[in-house]
């Protein structure tokens, strides 16, 4: 028997209907390209999404077309979110730090009619555009006073694009299970692939991350998101603003931590949210200037595990919430949140910090699962580490234009690829990539277990730990280590730092020191490459 | 295009799979009809509500079979929440407060094949039950030791039943817009009509009721649902709780100041729900007692709007955020909460709490709009007073087993049958339900701002408005009071008193004195009842 409730569907449209119906005059502040703050509100955004929506039919855009778009957090991004999704076409958006050939084959494999591209990327675009077979025009986010000479075809200039269309418009109607937007992800093997999130995909999952325990938004928040817009729609907080009528900051291109601590302090911003790197770089700006934002009550940090000791700093010196969470592209993004029971409030520093470390527990939306090589559940102990497997209506069934998926399995559980523990009280703990794990003589060695540890040292700077051929073990442990400044610690220094702290086994059998680590478009260190460069190296130690 | 998201239905038994995996030690505290405090985890739920559906499965109720439950907020009837719906059943809520021609009527009108009964409703269930004729067997919810002699046939104890099954169980899958639940308007005018609710609509709404700028719930809320769960789903608060992890205290039958005020203080309760009449009871055990809740942080009201007054003791006097919120059985029931703009906060006292009276902006899920008399929308200038109506996805669409509804249009609004202002930053104020308008000369006249005014004088303990034929206005208001006790004011005193506070054509034409107003089943005054009273008042004055 059917319930008797309206069938209405979720549509992104309906988000900022939303806003500028029930938060008319709630703020989007932005800091342009072009250098100055930008303010406008939720009302006027609304308007200007319809413009833009209007432009774009007028440019022959339809139903399940991709847009691209090659941008900052900037508030025209913003109208391109609501504006391109709510016509019922597909906002791509595009990670201008991956490799110049990756964006080529991303472009081509997703076929986007049109670029909106910020400032910026102007020279990266004009440097591969010969290659974009069906690229029909390029929209510059700017201004006329702003529009640059440039070699490119088929340009055309963003205002005045938008401010030739009427704001009228009652958007389109239509299914919330279609395409609303697509995001690759920056595979580091194999090409990229896409994600294609729906409406109602997103839609849930602004409820999910505005609830109190993960984002926590409202009226009363202001957020500022770094997390970029150009990757997993940073983190689908846009929408969730818009849902929840949260003031939002928009940083632009400037996320330095001088940038970062200004505008936070100008507008009182209450919650940020992006990766560790991002928030070193303003811990040591605080630590430097001995500024900070008053107005800051917590930090989201994900993309990967933060630094203990980074937690510590914003908890401790600042008095600043951190919050753990995880997820990742295919998973819209969000899978856990680490927030600490009120029982937990009371622990000992040492082993809240330890908790704190943790990724969390699901929210309401994704089920997951740890599981071993044969795909037997493994036990919630808190030790037991298996691959992490989700299930749920943010998570992605497949991959865009591609046949087969070896991450889903058939009753349709994602393989996420990472591996972890789950304890008693449903807190999970990332230990590696599946890919990363070191798998010596049949048993498993957590490469990440033996970074953080090798960070933890007095004189080194960043550590990677990768499994090497071994004729006996068939892989052991190689540690990679940039030293610290003006530090230079011996291979015998480093090693002998392991003893005692984890199992003999797990001792890398050798240490190679190196000036940097290669990393990837998303910041993470590609231990592809890494393997590559020491595929030789095992032969000749220990 | 279709997203390539997973299909996975929204079902009311995620909710407490969800808990069980992601809250397991989070309490429950449940004070019984038996007396005593029933403590349990969201584990220990999970595990009795899959006990309690294979036992609802051997008694035979299958998919969509209305299963009929009378009881205060306890564990056995949150059990039956998760339980009856989890295996697509529909929990049917009744309202013991409503007569029992009504009750018989609602049973055999949705044919419900089973009662599940708390011990308080023994006698109740005795008087009607020889016409309940499709009713197969009751339940008595406790266990062998309390169960008492009865006259009921068919009668079974709850305990014997969960215990004799079970708990090994994989909930069903099914189309989430199956029905789940079944909630009866109390209609004071013809007989009840039933809202079917969804498994869709109740997730969506739970997590719309989550959200920080609603109930605000989490890890480290304390949640006292003091709104019934026999009316609503208790604002379907508690799917939320299971949701987010939120503790839930169960007050049961005992909703006197005095108890909610002990169990509150001993949970450490934060958050509570109820409408204006029990808080109006906690208020003045308060101020006799010297006493109060030193955790409650929260508490939200809806039902009926709150006097100003209580707003500001709470707020003034305890230092409880006091949060209006209106919806109504047909919208599951949230639809506006009233949550200050920061910028609000800094207003001076007598100009925030008259923003504080009104029942605030529409959530995420629910489109609002005011109309005149021939559906054409109002402005939202805080003036001009209109119809409300609404649409959205845990909207009602029809009533159960209703051919027709006079409340549902083409374009697929729900006619509220509320009257209400909305203000440029949409803040809607009720000013009255449609039926109790007065309508004089052609032009409307609130009751409800009347009877505010009149509640407002000294001497005045309640106050009712009704309109009263006239012959030359065609109607004209008249106003009925209780006086507080040992005080007797005369009409002149009490119309006087409303010179110079609303237009001269306001003010009622006669004032009525009674010991008590009529009250429905849900404690509103039945305002049917008093135009019968005074059908024949209108003629005599003026």
């Amino acid at each position: 028997m059917r319930g008797l409730m309206m069938d209405r569907p979720l549509l992104i449209s309906s988000l900022i209907d939303h806003a500028a119906a029930a938060f008319p005059d709630q703020e989007i502040v932005s800091r342009t390209v072009e250098g100055r703050l930008h303010r406008q509100t939720y009302g006027q955004l609304q308007r200007r999404c319809k413009q833009l929506a209007n432009a774009l039919a007028a440019l022959g855009v339809e139903d399940g077309d991709r847009v691209g778009t090659i941008a900052w957090n900037v508030y025209r991004h913003l109208e391109l979110y609501f504006g391109i999704s709510g016509i019922g076409a597909v906002c791509h958006t595009l990670n201008p730090r991956l490799h110049p050939s990756q964006l080529v084959y991303i472009i081509n494999h997703a076929k986007d009619r049109f670029l909106f591209i910020d400032l910026t990327f102007i020279p990266l675009l004009q440097s591969v555009a010969h290659e974009l077979k069906a690229l029909e025009g390029v929209v510059i986010m700017t201004d006329r006073e702003h529009m640059p000479e440039t070699a490119l075809e088929n340009v055309l200039c963003y205002e005045d694009l938008v401010l030739s269309h009427s704001d009228q418009l009652e958007w389109p109607e239509f299914d919330e299970r279609s395409a609303s937007s697509l995001c690759y992800t920056s595979g580091t093997t194999g090409n990229p692939k896409g994600v294609l999130y729906s409406h109602r995909s997103t839609v849930l999952h602004s409820w999910a991350i505005a609830l109190p325990d993960a984002a926590d938004l409202g009226l009363a928040t202001c957020l500022l998101p770094v997390v970029p817009m150009f990757h997993v729609n940073a983190w689908a907080l846009p929408y969730a603003a818009a849902m929840t009528g949260t003031k939002l900051v928009l940083p632009g291109p400037a996320l330095d931590g001088e940038s970062l601590t200004t505008l936070m302090s100008a507008e009182e911003v209450t919650v940020t949210a992006g990766v560790p790197t991002v928030w070193l770089g303003l811990l040591h700006h605080w630590q430097e200037t001995g500024k900070n934002v008053p107005s800051l009550r917590r930090v989201l940090v994900g993309g990967s595990a933060p630094p203990r000791t980074m937690i510590e700093s914003f908890e401790k010196e600042f008095g600043i919430e951190f919050r753990h969470a995880w997820g990742m592209t295919e998973m819209s993004p969000l899978g856990t949140v680490n927030v600490l029971a009120p029982s937990m409030r009371s622990m000992a520093d040492d082993e809240r910090f330890a908790v704190k470390c943790k990724q969390g527990r699901p929210v309401f939306g994704v089920e997951l699962k740890i599981v071993d090589e044969e795909d037997r559940p493994l036990p919630h102990d808190g030790k037991t580490f298996g691959e992490v497997k989700v299930r749920g209506p943010w998570v992605c069934s497949a991959y865009y234009r591609e046949r087969r998926s070896a991450s889903h399995d058939e009753d349709g559980w994602f393989a996420t690829g990472d591996i972890a523990t789950v304890d008693g009280g449903a807190m999970m703990h990332i230990t590696d990539r599946k890919k990363d794990l070191v798998k010596s003589g049949g048993e498993w060695i957590s490469s990440i277990e033996l970074e953080n540890l090798a960070a933890s040292h007095p004189d080194v700077a960043h550590a990677a730990v990768i499994g090497v051929p071994d004729a006996k073990w068939s892989e052991r442990p190689l540690l990679v280590v940039v030293p610290k400044k003006k530090r230079s610690p011996t291979k015998q220094e480093i090693l002998d730092y392991f003893k005692g702290k984890v199992a003999d086994w797990w001792i890398p059998n050798d240490v190679v020191f190196e000036t940097e680590l290669p990393l990837g478009g998303t910041g993470k260190v590609q231990k592809a490459r890494l393997r590559e460069l020491y595929a030789q190296h095992g032969a000749q130690q220990r």
